[in-house]
């Protein structure tokens, strides 16, 4: 009886029978996988797991309770989250089975890390520790420091990190564990992660959105996710959605998301019911990937998904003071908050503990654990899931191709992400199996679609397209796609992150959660920052953590030329969100033409560990600089335009500065303008392709030293900034720098609606008739030709504004950028 | 045949067979429930709908069409998305049927609010346009400032905004309809919002879990949300996953979500089967309200959804240069897109436009509609959709209770959100229907659960709470949660958002975009904002929206006291997403105890159209101010604290500020160390409360003159600023104020783990021993007495600093925060 329809009080059809249709069936197996031994042994395991994960949140002392625990046994302050730590167990326990049984290549990924002991403590059964870390030894000495540093400075913290070996994925922030998890599998065809995602978790967006991961898996070419929804029905102190809806809702919600749906619930035989329902899962999987890898790809292929329902807390205690414990919100976090004061809890605590008979399953003089517990451990190191090649550095080197080839002519008008779509077709061509691009917005808007002439989009649901393989991902969720990258950046590839500007600000939180994940696992890397200071609160070295790609964002589609779709999709707010990250991390590059994209890119897909945020134009603009030009201008991060200044720049009056490709332009017309209205005015133009040499002196690595700061921004000339993101920022990163009091930060204002590009560039103050004023009023301050009419001037460059606002109001569209062409005069 | 049960052969059940029992039923109907006549001219009001939305996307001139096109009556610029249109107007002129039919108050909320031409043509014909914009008279010249103006400067922008009468969603970021609309239904027990989600939407997370949101909504109390999910198949360039699945799948889908599923898709009769459907919809949501409103509410009530599947760029042309263009991506935006230059285009786009024989439906001189196309228009004004109180603003003004009886004595101790607890318990007493909690943490976590005192969760999937109305929502999704309070606030009533300060982030753009709605709903308070310059780019006045109430944030739980939680819990970055919002809508305040939060929580709810955000602890800290005391404190924004200074503050060597509880606190303990450890350093004690008095002048209506600047932070001591947030923002935010050079900010700077409350002070820089360490850096630039041994006492502080943070790695645990309690000396 393979399955069962639900609602029909009939014996129910065999799945077989409804060929080609998605019914709602609840899946029915037989429960008889395991011998009596294999039973006793996988229940010995989860049962010392308790142990340890209860003992981790309690006891300071007295780790094993070899004497009647006392109140000073008891930590200062209870700290861990005890309720998901059961089915955590029980589900790390059957893993290993299948693990050993199929001699798999397996990940789990913990969507509630809160449940950190419930994890830790199986890492240390198996011995992944101290491979790692070696004070944790799988001794007593070991199991001591586990349990009583956890949570604890110097012990591991309270939550899943990279800290926690064979981990990739925090669990912090809810949401993200699912798309992590399809990241992961993508391009490992011997790969099955295990993902864990509680019933909290499941309630949000992110994860709700997620379960349609599959339809971007290639069975051919990827490995497979056994998702495990943990349904234990509570959160802090309510119901859960997911624990409120019954079986046909659940199944009917899954099937339609695309599910083969079973309930692992038999709590008299949960062990038969766990290894039964991963060997079906298992079997499901290989039965699609078999058909896709011999040709026979299954349409719309149903893969599979456990649902765990077991109590909150099981195998706590069942109550104290009257109110339910296990199965209650109570077992959230600390079941027995008050042990260490209160005698009934005390005892509770006591005889909780000793349910679980430690002395059967540990050797409690050495602290060894007997071997039978350690039946379905793998004897590789690296099949066993705290010690994965794959979740702990396993990178491989992108193979970047020579971009000059594809560079545009000096002088010529091209469009940065036309370019840098070509330069990404043949980093796709070079690393067929290790480089991907996660797209919200479809390439095609954003101009990145010459990658299509090499690959496809792999969306599997398509039966028309019928997808087979394919680099590139586009589905409307910036969740999906930011977690798809995390999951295949962590397990050693490269990918891209193209997107609409404004809405890479949806991912901000997961970009930062990320980067906190990175911090932690590069701990040398992070710790030789320039603004580290001193007394750092990480426990755990992590050097055993290889290096990773970086996280590479294309930003375009900028609210420079977002003037058609207006107000909404004019945001540029992803810059701050990485200027807070940690210095050593955090990459911000505006590069002002198609060259010093390319260059930029080909940097930042080759460079390791960082945040790269790449912000440029879709549209055709003027290429400043050849080839070689853009490669140095690239590592300086900030020149001075020679060809665009008077005199070249030497001895300026006024400094104008272009961040941004649309800002900079303006700042080249103010410049031509001013050659032409105002000759006596002594122009430096600069233009800042890194934004991280602005900041202070050792404020990050790349920021210039205060001598050759001045050498570019003078030391006492008036500095007009023309930014792209938005002024506070740009105040904020040069605080600090000479006199700041003679600079001036434009940009953008929160001024926008459909428009024109120009009336953008208005509106906001940055047009190049802003620019030139302020070089007048700057200028006027040395220079005295300048100030002798300097305000007829500015009333001439405003009142050009104002007519060319109303050129675009009564004539119903404006001037289409450029106005002025301003050659490269070289 | 009321329902078909899907995947089985044999005729199905009734659905009342399957009592209590959610079964994947598909919904059939009889399909006669229009007259000829009313067919007729529904459709005909359909056709005049279409062909206005082509012309504004095509004609500049020669709107009606009345003489052959020609390349100059094309716009310059063609702008616009026909794709999702005809299903706009579809839906628009049936919803006119059932609110006529029914005498409803309704609300449509639009997804893809990039079908702006499909909103605005049915805006003209109903005559909703110049009830509030003048110029748009239903009449030829308004028909043709309309069809011109639109996407230029002057016109109706390219996206359903603020200037749209009726709407209350923009729908520019994707994902967010679904919610609005749900808020905005709750305690408005007879309004029906219809919300149209397009296929793309329906990818996005948020969209994924909104459809939980009638879980939360009692139809005793609230109206009813009456979904159309838009299939029509594709996206810019590429199939979406609901244009993928098929009737089963997306069945199966929604019934799991617990919704009743009917799909609209005949399209030899699809205004049969959409009227149809709507009185269908309709009458099953009276059926569950009249039930609920009976005493006898049903159980999991399954509300309707409807699902519409229509050809992308239905009636529009057939296809062009051998491409199909209706039913295809090609139709996503300007179908003929170079009917400017091109001939073939410009003949398809004639024949297109003629097909709709507009001369039958509109008089062609005078551009009046004829009026049997307006036969389902509400005779009532604000019974159209364009004109409802509900969406032009119907503020229910928030009675405030006094929240000085709540105050705690000055030098006890007291948890911020215990104290604003017992506030928001008097709020919900006094405001019974028109206040809510909207909380993706649990309030009981965050420690406001006081509320429950008098109000419950309002959870109706929990059969066992059987919950009955309830101010509080508690679903783990801060989208859910953000989107619920935007409809809800847009609609008039007042809300409050209460997170994790870590998790609020997730919201960012969100909140980005409802302030970009709100800037545009009231021009004048945003053009008055002292940053204002020039050329504003909205083009018309939206005087006629009215006021409306905050959106209320409380950050809690913050990285401060996430030292249980661990570094996933620790990010402040929500402040900064404030700050970069119009100076006029934005505020951020950081109250230093229970009783300014409570003045500063009184004064949010009361304001108007901002952008609150309050950022306090949870955990109890000290009372520094009396109520009185409190209250002329959080007026002034900032004081100095004369019983935390030497002397008062008077003539100060260095000047320390406190900005946030925890922060603060350290200032207090560090001059505190300091009376005692370098008693000739004279320190002023400063702390701040509103952010926004720090911008320099004018940058904020906040914003201190220089001249009170000053006053404070005297003219050129060294400040030492220890701020909540990350500096880089205080940075932003102090430049350009007098002498930013002796300006020292620390902050939150990305360290931490589980650890204890005051590792993450050491760790970050902004422990009382750093503070002081500063103080006596700064204060030996001015005071000889201090200089002569200030490098013995920085010797010292920095070496306490390291002792405290040895002690607890060493004894795994740290000293719980206090040390020092330093009582205010009144």
């Amino acid at each position: 009886m393979p399955a069962q329809l639900l609602s029909q009080p009939n014996p129910p059809p065999d799945a077989s029978q409804l060929p080609g249709v998605l019914g709602v069936l609840k899946i029915m197996l037989d429960l008889n996988v395991l011998s009596s031994d294999e039973l006793k042994d996988i229940q010995d395991f989860r049962r010392a797991a308790n142990f340890i994960a209860a003992a981790m949140i309690f006891l300071k002392d007295n780790v094993l309770v070899e004497r009647n625990i006392t109140h000073n046994d008891i930590k200062n302050r209870l700290l861990g989250h005890w309720g998901t730590c059961p089915g955590l167990t029980l589900i790390y326990a059957h893993l290993n089975r299948l693990i050993l049984k199929n001699d798999l290549e397996a990940l789990l990924i913990v969507g509630p890390g809160h449940g950190a002991p419930g994890i830790l403590s199986c890492l240390w059964l198996e011995d992944s520790l101290s491979a790692f870390i070696p004070q944790y030894s799988r001794d007593k000495v070991g199991l001591t420091r586990l349990i009583s540093g956890f949570s604890t400075p110097g012990g591991f913290p309270s939550h899943i990190n990279a800290e926690t070996p064979g981990s990739i994925h925090e669990g912090g922030e809810l949401g993200y564990a699912l798309s992590v998890a399809f990241g992961a599998v993508m391009d490992n065809p011997n790969l099955i992660v295990a993902c864990v995602v509680g019933d909290g978790e499941a309630e949000t967006g992110p994860t709700a959105t997620a379960w349609h991961g599959y339809k971007y898996i290639d069975p051919a070419e990827s490995g497979a996710v056994i998702p495990i929804v943990h349904v234990n029905g509570f959160k802090i102190s309510e119901r859960t959605i997911y624990g409120t809806m019954d079986d046909l809702e659940i199944c009917s919600l899954f099937s339609g998301y695309g599910y083969q749906v079973r309930f692992v619930e038999d709590l008299n035989n949960i062990d038969q019911d766990m290894a039964a329902s991963l060997d079906w899962a298992f079997s499901e999987i290989k039965k699609i990937q078999s058909a896709a890898r011999t040709g026979q790809p299954v349409l719309k292929a149903r893969w599979p998904v456990l649902i765990l329902r077991t109590p909150k807390g099981w195998t706590g205690p069942k109550s104290i003071h009257g109110e339910y414990i296990e199965g209650s919100f109570h077992s959230h976090q600390v079941p027995l908050p008050k042990a260490k004061v209160d005698a009934d809890e005390l005892n509770a605590l006591q005889a909780w503990l000793d349910s679980y008979n430690i002395s059967e399953l540990i050797d409690i003089p050495t602290g060894t654990p007997f071997k039978n517990i350690l039946r379905f451990v793998p004897s590789t190191p690296e099949k066993r899931l705290g010690q994965s090649n794959k979740a702990n550095g396993d990178y491989n080197t992108l193979i970047t191709p020579d971009w000059e080839p594809l560079a545009a002519e000096k002088g010529t008008q091209e469009s940065c992400m036309k370019s840098i779509g070509k330069f990404l077709l043949e980093v796709i061509k070079g690393n067929p199996n290790t480089f991907r691009i996660f797209s919200p917005d479809e390439l095609v808007s954003n101009k990145l679609d010459a990658v299509f002439n090499e690959t496809g989009r792999n969306f599997q649901w398509d039966s028309a397209a019928r997808a087979q393989g394919g680099r590139v991902i586009e589905i409307l969720s910036e969740h999906t796609c930011q977690g798809m990258m995390q999951g295949y950046t962590l397990t050693g590839r490269t990918a891209l992150f193209p997107s609409y500007e404004a809405f890479l600000g949806i991912v901000h939180t997961m970009m930062v959660q990320y980067s906190k994940f990175v911090k932690i696992a590069s701990p040398g890397f992070c710790l030789s920052s320039p603004t580290s200071t001193h007394l750092y609160p990480q426990a755990h070295e992590t050097k055993w953590r290889k290096d990773i790609g970086s996280l590479n964002y294309v930003e375009t589609s900028t609210w420079a030329r977002q003037e058609h779709n207006g107000f909404s999709h004019q945001n540029p707010s992803f810059i701050g969100a990485v200027l807070n990250l940690k210095p050593a991390l955090a990459r911000v590059y505006l590069p002002p033409d198609s060259n010093c994209f390319l260059s930029t890119i080909a940097h930042c897909l080759r460079a390791k560990n960082y945040i790269n945020l790449m912000v440029g134009s879709k549209q055709p603009t003027p290429v400043w600089l050849s080839p070689k030009e853009a490669n140095a201008h690239c590592i300086a991060g900030a020149s001075i335009w020679k060809f665009a200044s008077t005199d070249e720049g030497i001895n300026p009056d006024v400094v104008l500065v272009g961040i941004g490709v649309e800002l900079t332009f303006e700042v080249i017309a103010a410049a031509a303008l001013l050659r032409k209205e105002v000759p006596a005015l002594r122009v430096r133009v600069v233009n800042v392709t890194d934004l991280m040499i602005l900041g202070p002196e050792k404020s990050h690595p790349h920021a210039l030293m205060d001598s050759d700061f001045v050498s570019i921004f003078t030391k006492d000339r008036v500095v007009q900034f023309n930014y792209h993101g938005y002024p506070n920022e740009l105040r904020g990163l040069l605080f600090g720098r000479p006199r700041t009091d003679r600079m001036h930060i434009s940009g953008y204002n929160e001024e926008g609606t459909t428009t024109t590009p120009f009336i953008m560039m208005l509106s906001n103050g940055v047009s190049r008739f802003d620019v030139a004023a302020a070089a007048v009023r700057g200028g006027a301050l040395v220079n005295e030709k300048v100030a002798v009419d300097a305000h007829i001037k500015i009333g001439v460059f405003m009142h050009r504004a104002q007519k060319a606002k109303d050129y675009a109001f009564e004539h119903g569209q404006g001037w289409f950028f450029l106005l002025i062409f301003v050659l490269p005069r070289t």
